[in-house]
C-alpha cells in the first residue's frame, strides 16, 4: 500500500505542479482531483477516445463559458450533453446581454421589483428573457422551414450555433467544429415557452427520438469512450444511459455536490453505474474519479493542469 | 415573536398530532414539516387550487408508489410532473416485476454479474429492462397509428396508463382520473432506447412542444396554483417555469437534499424563485415550506398528517 | 431477497403504524427510519442494554428539550453525551428566558442591533447571555468549594442540575435520575468565558480526565451497549471512542446530515466504525441504522413510534 | 454592478494566475476561492493581524501536514485551534508510523481483521494506536512532574511539540515558533484513553480553564484579528466564541461541507456570526469568504495562490 504523500506548496507553482502533489497525496477529494487530471490527460491524448462532457448547474453564467468553449474548440471533447439553461445563458451573452456578480444576501422581492432574476449569487436583468424571444425568433426564421419540421434537438442547436456572431459562444464553437450538443430536457429551459409560442405561428416541430440516431452512432463507433460529468440531472443520466449500448464507459470523472443518500442518479457514485452496464468492468479504480464538490471551484484547476500535463508529454 | 414550543411525545399519538407539535415548535426542519402540513391542507381543501406534484429521485421504487397513486385517485393533485424513471418503475411493477430491498454495502461488479442493477439500496433484476421492451412495444402497438404521429408526452403517458391492468399503478390512476402526467425529460429514461428502436420500425413520433398547450391552459385557468415539489431536476424547474405565465405559484412545499451553494435549481430555495416570477409576492413566509431532507423519510408523514387534518376540518 | 413494500397511508394512523409501513418498504432513508424504531425498541426493552444518547446541533432550542428530558426521566437512556450548547440552552430556559421562532430571511446586522442572536431560524435575546453569567455564578457558589477543585465535567453538570427548579430541564431530570451527562467539549460553549471569569475570583478547577473514570466503568459494566447518535462532533466521537474499551457497540442508530466525503467523523457511516473496534462484528446489517437527515424532522417520529411499539409488546 | 468575468485557462499558468481569474469571475464557489486569496493575502501581509487557523476533519492524514506546518513555520498564523485528531495523526507520523492510501470500496470487517482502521479512504495500521501509548508516555514522563499538575492543553501540546524530533511535525513547528495550539476537545481523541491511563499511575492533571488565559490575552491584544476556518466542530466555535471578547473578527475565510439547514455551528455561514458579535460590523462583503467544499481539494490552491500574491506585492 502506498503512503499518503504530504503536499508541499511553493509560491508561483503551476496548477499542474500542485495537482500532481495532490495526486501523490492520493486520498480525500484532493487526491481525486489529482487523479482526475491523469484520467483527463489520457482521454485528451488518446485519439481512440470519444469524449462526452455533461453540463448541469449554472456553469456558463458561473464563469466557465470560455473553459467549455475551448474544450470544444481545441478538439478535446466530441459531444456535449447539457441542460437547456447553459445554452440559454450562452445565447444571453451572444446577444450582448450579460450576467452580473450579485449576492445571496438580498431581499428577493425588492430585487425582482428592481428588474433582476437571481440564480444563487448571479444576477441577470429580467428583460433579458423578453429580448431573447425576439432574438431566437429571428434565428429560427432563418432556418429553412423544411428543416424545422421534425428537427432533432442537436440539429436545432447546430442551426442556432452556426448563425451566431460571437466567438466566445459555446454554441458557435460547437457548430464550427461540428461537435453535437445534445440536450434531452432542452425545452425545460427559458427557451421552452418562446419556442412554443413560435410554433403556434410558424412551423417548428421537434423530434427528440431523432437525437438517439447520432448518439447511438457515436457510442457504437467509439473505440474507447470517456465522460466528463459536471453535475447531475438529465445530462449525466443520458450520457451514462446511452453507454449501455456499448457495455459502458471506459473512463469517467464526475464532480457533484449531490447526496448519495437520496438515491437520485445525480448523487450516484460512478461505482454504482457498473451495475447498470454504464461503466466497463475493472475500470473503477484506475479510470474513474468521483469527486465531491462544487464545479466552478474545482474544474478549472483540473483542466488547466491537464493542458499542462499534455504539453509536458509532447515536449518530453 | 412566538416562543419555540417544546415538542411532547406520547405513545400511540397520531401522525397529525405529532406534526402539529412540530408546527408549534416552529423552527428547524421539524417546524417546516409541521408548516407543510398546513399548506397542503389548504391546497387539498380549497377547490380553487390547481395542484401540481413533481417527482424526482427513485420515489416509486422507494416505496411511495401508492402514496402518489392515492393523491391522484383521491383527487388531491391535478397534474403530475415527473422524471421518466418513476414512470418506468411504475411500469416495471405493472408488468409483474418488482424492486428488491438491497444494500449499498455490496461488490457492484459481482452484483452486476449476478444480474442485478442497483439504485442506492434498491436492487432490480437486469432482465426486467429487457422484458420491458416487449411490454411497452405491445402497449404502443395498441395505440392507433394516427395518434402516434406527433404525440405529446402527456398524451403518450395517458395512452399507456389507460392500457394497464394494475390498480396500484400511478400511470393507470392518472389515466382513470384524466390527470395529466408531464415529463419534460421523459426520453432520458430506461424507455428512451426501446422507444427509439420502436420508432425505427413503426410509426412513433413525439412532439414535446405540444405538451405546453395543456400545461399553459392549466396555469392560465387556475384560480390559485400550488406545487408539491419532491426533489429537483426538470420536474421542479418545469413546474416553476410554467408558472411564469401567471405571476407564480400561490403556495408550495419542497423537499430536497440538494445544496443551495452550487447554484443549481435543484437546490434553490423557494425564496429565490420570487425573483423569477415563479412565486407570487408576499407568499413566502405564509404559503411556502422549503424543507431540507430526503423524501421517503419525510413526505409520508406530511401526507398522512394532511389527510388527518382534513378529516378533522370536515368533522368539526 | 425481500420485495420493496409500497407504503399505504391512512388518515389518523398512529406514528408507529406509519413507521412500520416504512420499515416494510425497507429502502432509502424511510426504510432506515422504520428500522431505527425496531433497534430502539430493543435497546429500550432489553434491560441488559446500557444506552448512550449523543446530542449535537441546536436540539434543545430546536424543540426537542422535553423529548430528551423524557428519555432520561422514563429511564430509557443511561448516559447523555452532549456538546456544551445544548446544556447552555437548557439553562436559558431554566432561568426563565426563552428561544424564539425566527427566520433565516433577515438582515443580520440589524438583528444584532435589535438585540438578538441567531442560530439558523432560532432567535435568542442577546442579554440572555449576560444574565446567564449571574445565574450560573450563583449556582456554582452553592457547590461546596472543596467540590469545585478538580471536578469532572459530568460531576459539575450534576451539581448544576440538582440545583435547578425547572421540571422541564434536561439537566435537572438527569440529576434526579442520576444519569450522567458527559460533555468533552463543554467549555467550548457560551458558559466557557463566564466559568473562566468565575475561576479568576473563586475556586473552580475542572479535571476532564476524571470523566473517563465513570465512562470507562459504564462501558466495562455494560452487558450490551447501545447508542443513539444525534449529529456528529465530539459527542459522537467520544461515545464511539470509549467503546473501543469493550470491542464496540452492540447496536446504534445515527441521524446526521454531514457528508461522508470530507472524511470527518461527523459524517462517517456506522460501517466505518467497525474498523476502529467501535462497533461489534456482525452487527451492521441487523443492529444499526445510519440515517441521512436533519434531526428535528426525523427523531420525534422515531421516538413516538418506539414508545408505541413498546406499549404493544407489553400489552400483547 | 460588475459583470461575471469568463475564466480563461492556459497551460502552465500558475495557481495564483488561475485563482485571479476566478476572483474576477466573482460568483459561485470559484469566485469565493478567488476572494479568499485576497483576504488571506491581507491577513498574511498586514502585521497588525493576529491570525487563527482552525482544523477539523482529517487534514494531517489527508495530506495537509506540511501545508499547516509551513503556515506556522513561515509565521503566517499566530494560533492553531484544532480537534484532537489532527495532533494525534501528527504524532503518528512523528513516531515513524504512517497513513496509507486506501479506498472506501472495502469490506470493513475484513479490513479490521487485517489490522487496519479506516477514515474515509485513508487506512492506518491498528497497532499504531497501541504504539502511540508508549510513545506519548515517554514524552509525558519527560515533562517535569510539577508542570503536569493543572496544565493547560496548549501548554501540554507545547511540551509535547518541543520534545519531538521530526521537522515535518506541526506540533514541533508550533513549539519552535512558540505558536500556541489550542484544542478544546483534545481529550476526545485517540490520546484520551492513553492519557487517562497514564494519570492513573503518574501525575497528569489538565486544567482546561487555564487555556482561556492565553486565548483571551491574544484576542485582547490583537489590533486586528483574522481566522482561517477549516471545517466546523469545536475549533470553529471556540475561535469565533473567544472573539466575542473583542466585538468579533476583522476578517475570515471558512471552508466547510456542513449543511446550513441543521442549524449546527459547523454549517453556519459567516453572516450568521454577526448576530453573535463574532464578526465585526460591515466586514461581511469585503472581508469574509464562506466557501462550500471539501478542504483538501480547495485549501492548497488558496494557500499557494496567496504565497504567490504576496511575492508579487513584495517584488512590485
Amino acid at each position: 500500500m502506498k503512503k499518503v504523500h504530504q503536499i508541499k506548496l511553493r509560491s508561483t507553482m503551476t496548477v499542474g505542479e500542485l495537482t500532481e502533489e495532490m495526486r501523490l497525496a492520493g486520498v480525500m477529494q484532493g487526491g481525486r482531483v489529482g487523479k482526475a487530471v491523469d484520467i483527463l490527460t489520457e482521454m485528451f491524448s488518446d485519439n481512440s477516445y470519444t469524449t462526452f462532457i455533461t453540463l448541469s448547474g449554472p456553469l456558463v453564467p458561473g464563469g466557465l463559458r470560455l473553459v467549455i468553449r475551448d474544450l470544444i474548440k481545441d478538439g478535446y471533447v466530441d459531444a456535449v450533453v447539457t441542460n437547456g439553461a447553459n445554452m440559454v445563458h450562452d445565447l444571453v451573452e451572444a446577444m450582448g446581454r450579460t450576467h452580473y456578480i450579485g449576492t445571496t444576501n438580498v431581499d428577493d422581492e425588492k430585487l425582482f421589483e428592481n428588474g433582476y432574476n437571481r440564480a444563487y449569487d448571479i444576477f441577470i436583468e429580467s428583460d433579458t428573457f423578453v429580448e431573447i424571444e425576439g432574438f431566437i425568433g429571428k434565428l429560427v426564421d432563418d432556418i429553412p422551414e423544411e428543416n424545422r419540421n421534425g428537427i432533432a434537438i442537436h440539429e436545432f442547436l447546430y442551426e442556432i450555433g452556426k448563425r451566431l456572431d460571437d466567438d466566445e459562444s459555446v454554441l458557435k464553437a460547437a457548430a464550427d467544429k461540428k461537435i453535437p450538443i445534445f440536450s434531452p430536457g432542452f425545452l425545460d429551459s427559458m427557451l421552452g415557452i418562446p419556442l412554443w409560442l413560435y410554433s403556434k405561428q410558424k412551423r417548428l416541430v421537434f423530434n427528440p427520438l431523432k437525437d438517439f440516431d447520432l448518439l447511438a452512432d457515436m457510442v457504437f463507433d467509439a473505440e474507447k469512450s470517456g465522460a466528463i460529468i459536471l453535475g447531475g440531472g438529465t445530462p449525466k443520466h443520458h450520457t451514462q444511459y446511452i453507454h449501455t449500448l456499448r457495455d459502458g464507459l471506459d473512463a469517467a470523472i464526475q464532480i457533484s455536490s449531490a447526496r448519495v443518500e437520496d438515491g437520485s442518479l445525480s448523487g450516484a457514485p460512478l461505482k454504482e453505474s457498473i451495475t447498470w452496464g454504464k461503466l466497463r468492468k475493472n475500470k473503477l479504480e484506475e479510470k474513474t474519479a468521483t469527486i465531491f464538490g462544487e464545479i466552478t471551484s474545482i474544474f478549472p484547476f483540473i483542466v488547466a493542469a491537464t493542458l499542462e500535463k499534455m504539453d509536458k508529454k509532447v515536449s518530453s
